[in-house]
């Protein structure tokens, strides 16, 4: 990875493209690359729909090489959501591949004049770029079909579907795994939109005639990555629970806590949760003929992603993750695996980000728009209004805090615009600490306290009490900042809080890859600088304090069972970034 | 006015009615009350719909005397349209009716558990609740027909109509005239969707039994008010251009600079401009047996206001506002003056802020939802989307900024999420400065530097160079925070801006209402007081020097026909609160 592709999409005469050394990028991945060219190429105040936002798509620091579990790719720019940076990463396939090509960054700048859209075919003799006229309305997986009839399913996808060409502000952006189906989601923040304002409905890259990214100490790196992968079978989480039931493996531990948000974070507790739980998924897969376990991409050891089916063994979706699974079920009311599994299916194929959908239609119920529980009513929503972009599809598919503010309703659980995850932050308070100060907005993934408050993992700390959250979060904040540069799986983070031989394991192979030598310090300098950088892009672009807060109907309303409400004082808030 | 009128609508077991002496709030009134109640009672993170929020109605200070033209109500909360703090003013008679029965303010508090609507009855005998579920869904003009009828037309009204009870971030408050009809509103800022939050459908104000308020030294005001309206009589705007044309003399003036936004701000002239100017509705007014001056409060010395009817003489509505007919207008490429009339009528009658409306036609025009000169189209938007909320009326309900965000467009002319008026801000440079630094969001009203910049009031000051508007709309901003708390219309800013005697003389009136002896610098005192105020509340809720700017493409689109940029810097823009 050698090399930053830069596409102009609106240079006079159409697309041009250029290829530059690192510079400055030199040793960024993921999203240390892509925030670091937002943070030092975007105006910080420029519209995110307009030509001077970018679009930035980047793999890992050691994606693409033999490193287990560290197939992610990182897709970066200034929300349409939130209206600060944004860095949201997928797996699938296409990390590898493009990695294996070279290239560190693909940025796509301005916007095309003529409204058209575009196909960018990447491959080992170069770049070309044609009309994606024919492509027009697709969705993701009829998208994938067209592709991989014309060139195999060895290639690699990066898509938009519908949403993102009508630049929905939940607009996700697909990444094709294993099976050539568009089933992973840079999902949040309405990455799509901007991938649709750049007018590139597609890009296909195809890294036939290359190899694995070969380690710089080829001896360090193998055995760092054997000690690396048994660490990841020997922990319970990834070596068990992640496999044998994906994500929602959490659906019962979170609802048995009083922490899971039903009817749109009204009560903890949803009674028919464990019609919903990851057991009964896995058993419902086992049964019919679908799978359980299954890697999102080459080279997984944890393999927590699946195959959903009907009855009849056809597929529907893939096994939906426990937060998709949350938003458009408990959250909703809507307690039928199929109908969640077929609510997946449909957020993939429009191009849509399920978190921020689930959390909508929720909004949209409490509006009066349909009643809580209606299945039917929710699959409307998305196939006949979001999907066709009717004008209640438009409303729908600006996310929650739109939704909310067209029906002027004030129970929008969203944080910086963006929708609250599967963990009610009354109940789960280190979480609550996270959705207020990421630099993402409402984003569990940005520092995952659940792990603390309910898996106890890396330690112990009270969910209910608003004791010990601020440096619980700021810790895992300023890790998961570092791991998302990496390429490496968030989820390999149960096993590198638990177990210190595997975290080191984990930092020996970014060490044999380059052979350099960082230690845990440098790790945590890495993940401060990551976070320090997007919270000076949000500053610039206008946030304040007052943006690191939870509606104040979290401190108002008290949540059943527990009947708490978050209570992590402002003062404690602003002390997160204090390093 | 020595009482505080509050009334707690979220009280357990229906609202409950408290009357306070002023205290702290002594001596203010109009802006000055409502911003330092909202400043002093409203937690600047609060949800502008929620129960935390309050809705402050306050006279000016003279307001109920004899003072000439000085019949202003102002209307305050925090904002659904910017977040931020929002006066919006009107004139009509509610201002005075109330002013004498001796309330300073009338804070409505809390939210009704029960989403009912209620009427507030308020005479010399007390204030009477009562269910408002008979008005349920009724147009102003319909709802002013009923009261009338059960009130006569000697009482005052202060209502909302279909949409502050849908709780649009674009609904205005309605407040009758001297023929009790609903067409003075507090249109800007969406307040009247917090009214509606508050459960209140109408305000009926009877003040039966009172009399005017008397100054403290009546010869004092007296020689001084007589010295006042003989200065308004002798400028020519006040005395000749508003009440022969009223504001809409301004369309040939802005349409002649080039500072005419047309086609959704796309450039700065309009070729069929003369057919909706000020002498064009006057002499249709007068031709069909309308009536082009006409004052919208009793004791108005200007009488700019109007009475517009159709070719068989039949009312259409009153004489539309400059900023409505550019609008409508205008910036929808619409020159027929009966559809402007009509669309005005509308907006009164739905409730809705008639500049954010035709700014949001406008974007939705550019989105493709009709084409430019649509007015049938533009009609139907306003009568069966917006007046019956259906989806896309709750996306133009909720302004032009949430219009642009549904359907994925850069070019929403807003600022701090609320439409530009009818001045373009490359054109006008002054006014584009208090578009950007106003603490109300884009409001020509907040610091009129077109009447420096094209109208040659107060100086003169080149319109299309950046120097000098940041001094020009400082001044105008702080006169204006002034003004707009003294209860006198904005229009005697015409006369007292070029006529030393008329300034001297609006400060006597006030001295002799209070025996007091505030001068000219106690008025500039004044003002800046009141907008460190709305800055500090702004601040607290989390603006910064970001949302002083304009969205970038007014930096980067040339205006035609001058082809100009706005290009005061950002610099100089964050100095203009330096005092």
């Amino acid at each position: 990875m050698d090399k930053i592709l830069r596409i102009d999409m609106g240079a006079p005469g159409g697309p041009k493209t250029t290829v530059d050394p690192l510079g400055k990028y030199e040793g960024m991945g993921g999203r240390g690359m892509t925030s670091m060219v937002v943070s030092e190429e975007v105006p910080a105040d420029c519209h995110p729909l307009g030509p001077e936002n970018k679009f930035v798509i980047a793999p890992g620091m050691v994606t693409g090489s033999a490193a287990s579990t560290s197939g992610r790719i990182s897709v970066g720019c200034k929300s349409p959501l939130t209206g600060g940076i944004k860095e949201a990463n997928a797996g699938g396939q296409a990390g590898q591949v493009m990695a294996r090509l070279g290239y560190a960054a693909i940025i796509l700048e301005g916007t095309p004049a003529d409204d058209q859209f575009y196909k960018i075919l990447i491959n080992a003799q170069g770049v070309q770029i044609s009309s994606a006229a024919e492509y027009k309305n697709l969705r993701t997986y009829e998208l994938a079909e067209k592709i991989k009839a014309e060139y195999s399913d060895k290639v690699a996808m990066i898509a938009i579907g519908p949403a993102g060409e009508m630049r929905m502000a939940a607009a996700s952006v697909a990444v094709t795994d294993r099976e050539f189906r568009p089933t992973r989601h840079a999902g949040r923040g309405g990455v799509g939109a901007v991938m649709g304002s750049k007018g590139v409905k597609v890009i296909v890259i195809d890294d036939a005639g290359t190899k694995m990214r070969k380690p710089k100490d080829a001896e360090r790196f193998k055995a760092a990555n054997k000690r690396f992968a048994e660490g990841l079978k020997r922990h319970a989480v990834t070596g068990e629970g992640l496999p044998a039931y994906g994500t929602n493996v959490l659906t019962n531990v979170v609802n048995e806590a009083g922490a899971y948000p039903t009817y749109n974070f009204k009560q903890g507790q949803y009674d028919d949760a464990s019609q919903l739980s990851g057991e009964t998924f896995a058993e419902l897969e086992t049964q019919r003929g679908g799978n359980p376990t299954h890697g999102c991409h080459r080279g997984c050891a944890i393999r927590c992603s699946g195959i959903y089916v009907d009855k009849d063994g056809n597929y529907i979706s893939k096994q939906p993750e426990y937060e998709t699974v949350w938003s458009h079920g408990g959250n909703c009311g809507i307690c039928d695996p199929d109908v969640v599994a077929r609510l997946d299916y449909l957020d993939d194929t429009i191009g849509l980000d399920t978190i921020e959908m689930g959390a909508t239609i929720g909004v949209a119920m409490e509006a009066g728009i349909l009643p809580f529980g209606d299945a039917d009513g929710a699959i409307r929503l998305l196939e006949e209004e979001v999907g066709k972009g009717t004008p209640l599809g438009r409303i729908l598919g600006a996310g929650a805090a739109a939704t909310a503010k067209a029906f002027g309703l004030e129970r929008a659980p969203v944080v910086k615009g963006q929708a609250m995850p599967a963990y009610d932050p009354r109940a789960v308070k280190g979480i609550g600490v996270t959705y207020a100060t990421s630099t993402m907005g409402a984003d569990h993934t940005a520092g995952y306290a659940v792990a603390t408050n309910l898996l106890k993992v890396g330690g112990d700390v009270d969910p209910l009490s608003a004791e010990g959250q601020i440096e619980l979060s700021r810790n895992l904040q300023i890790a998961t900042a570092a791991l998302d540069a990496t390429g490496f799986c968030l989820f390999i983070a149960f096993a590198i809080l638990d177990q210190q031989d595997t975290f080191d394991a984990m930092v020996e192979i970014i060490n044999g890859m380059f052979d350099i030598n960082l230690t845990g310090d440098d790790v945590v300098a890495l993940g401060q600088k990551i976070l320090s950088m997007e919270r000076d892009f949000n500053r610039r672009a206008g946030f304040t304090a007052a943006d690191d807060r939870l509606p104040r109907y979290f401190r108002r309303e008290a949540l059943a069972p527990h009947n708490v409400v978050f209570d992590v004082s402002d003062e404690q808030l602003d002390t997160l970034y204090n390093w």
